[in-house]
């Protein structure tokens, strides 16, 4: 197996900079496009032949260092007993948690269909499987909202007036997402990523809270953990304690600034907008953040977030051999041995 | 007129802290909801006696230091000759524009029904009224995009792959926005909001290019200017270079912090879900985020974004009380004149 990544992650040497991509199998892709004419994104999550073939999409026609488990952040509700749907153009439909004892505990058997994907996928890939779940607190704010919204303020509400009933939750649904993760890993995932996608609204005093939780999921695996969140930098300073994960980011903030509290293996994070200009145009901004992820112990290249939809596949491609042929160069330089750039923004 | 906000939004001395609320005309007053009943949102703003009417119905029920025109964020479009509607549950809907110059110049006599409410208000107001607008970036956003998204990729996409093309929207947009708001002015608000609602998905690089239109817009005023944006603590750096605005924060770190980049009239901050949870709970922050507005040369208490709809009124009406009290005792106390605190997250 090709083990670029894995090496990546736990911050060892590498002939050159891995490089996967978040949503790599997806809507970009016209053989996806194709599949999800004739079934829903739940049916291609529960089918695990459909899983397994999109999964395998953008390896046919890309270099990319890692494959990712195809499946729907929400699926692990359905483990504990709780169902959801996907509403086109709306996003999530969940129904509303009254009460947390109201969940089951996760019953890995409801959802069989994932570990079987992952099983089959490992015997037919020549790169590493990343698994993947949200962390607790994006399960605890759909679950509490019902629909995705723009700043999720029911978790807080329910955070500032009852902080024993928010804790019992992030308690909760922490151990279960453990459980499926550990699943995921006895199935056969060489490393994870936890998105925290909604991190982001939360004040730093509330995810201070929350954190935690996360570190007890990250101890309790023996795999690498990517810890991936958006609009998440007022909470640096909280995120930079948590030990023994690869630090996820999106594209808002220079890899280099945070250098200045980080020094671990770091994600991330070219802006997917790039992609959408010509390959002049983003090429040397691809290069400059594989530079840039030569102050850290390891990097992984990454969007900052999920490929968007009118991406042109063609530009995923250059991308991919930018950033090996620019990687390879880059580690037999010692500009990896300068000291961090001052922060320019 | 009780002047208290205008004196705090110069950083002159006042004789408690002042107070308003974002959405102070909106879903969470029942008489508010009985009017939504029978007219939509976007007929609520276009009849003077109806805007008039929702202006006024939080400042009958609240000792509140300022009236916000009622009328919504995309308003000012008509008057560039281009059509948006407000679909129930999807929020607007704008036609996407292709080219630049199919924006007609500001035409103000299309928005005649924003002015006579404004004249209007100000015969019947004792306190300031704030008249308010979105930023240059909000509408590219909007005018991009066609509907609300997480991310607003393509005004981010627009720059990598056409600068000049990007500035040319910025400038044109910020021209017109500029006579729109020039015009609230000679009606005569006392102050403006500028909502720079979608500043917090630009990478600081992109935004550091947007920042001079939005500088120059608050050059060309002659009224206190409020600067408001989310998820932008990011852009900090860049914000804290703005001069003669007030600078709007939102709930996502505490007052205290922007002291260590900015000593300026400051307006916010309390998380509106804050106020879903009891005045016991809710008010010893409240007095907090008071004490923390001394350290700055002027403090108007907000929320750090719009009220919740689900927000009982009377939580409001304690909330105004204790901003009062609060402001009131701590300006004859010398505790605005200790060093910022440090930061605590």
């Amino acid at each position: 197996m090709r083990d670029r990544l894995l090496r990546a992650l736990r911050g060892a040497p590498v002939d050159t900079t891995p490089v996967w991509i978040m949503r790599q199998a997806g809507r970009y892709l016209p053989e996806y496009r194709k599949l999800r004419e004739r079934f829903s994104m739940l049916e291609m999550c529960r089918r695990v032949d459909l899983a397994v073939e999109v999964t395998l999409q953008p390896l046919r026609r890309f270099d990319l260092d890692a494959a990712i488990l195809f499946s729907d952040l929400l699926v692990p509700l359905w483990g504990m007993g709780w169902d959801f749907d996907l509403v086109e153009g709306k996003g999530p439909v969940v129904r509303p948690l009254e009460r947390v004892d109201a969940l089951e505990p996760m019953n890995l058997s409801r959802l069989d269909f994932v570990f079987d994907t992952i099983q089959q996928l490992k015997n037919r890939l020549e790169v590493p499987l990343l698994g993947f779940t949200g962390a607790p607190l994006t399960f605890a704010s759909y679950l509490l909202e019902g629909r995705p919204r723009r700043d999720f303020a029911r978790i807080r509400a329910l955070y500032y007036r009852d902080p024993q009933a928010f804790h019992a939750l992030m308690d909760t649904l922490s151990r279960h997402l453990t459980t499926y993760l550990k699943a995921q890993v006895d199935a056969g995932v060489d490393a994870v990523q936890l998105f925290d996608s909604w991190a982001g609204s939360l004040p730093s005093e509330l995810y201070a809270a929350v954190l935690p939780y996360v570190q007890r999921m990250v101890d309790e695996l023996t795999v690498p953990v990517i810890f991936f969140s958006t609009g998440s930098f007022h909470l640096f300073p909280l995120l930079q304690t948590l030990k023994g994960v690869v630090l996820g980011v999106d594209w808002r903030v220079p890899l280099r600034v945070y250098r200045e509290g980080w020094s671990g293996p770091i994600q991330g994070n070219l802006d997917p907008a790039w992609l959408l200009a010509s390959p002049e145009v983003f090429l040397p901004r691809v290069q400059q953040i594989v530079q840039e992820g030569h102050l850290f112990s390891g990097h992984v290249f990454n969007l900052g977030h999920g490929i968007l939809p009118e991406t042109p596949p063609e530009h995923l491609g250059h991308l991919v051999e930018a950033v090996h042929a620019a990687g390879c160069s880059a580690a037999a330089s010692p500009s990896h041995l300068e000291p961090p750039r001052e922060r320019t923004s």
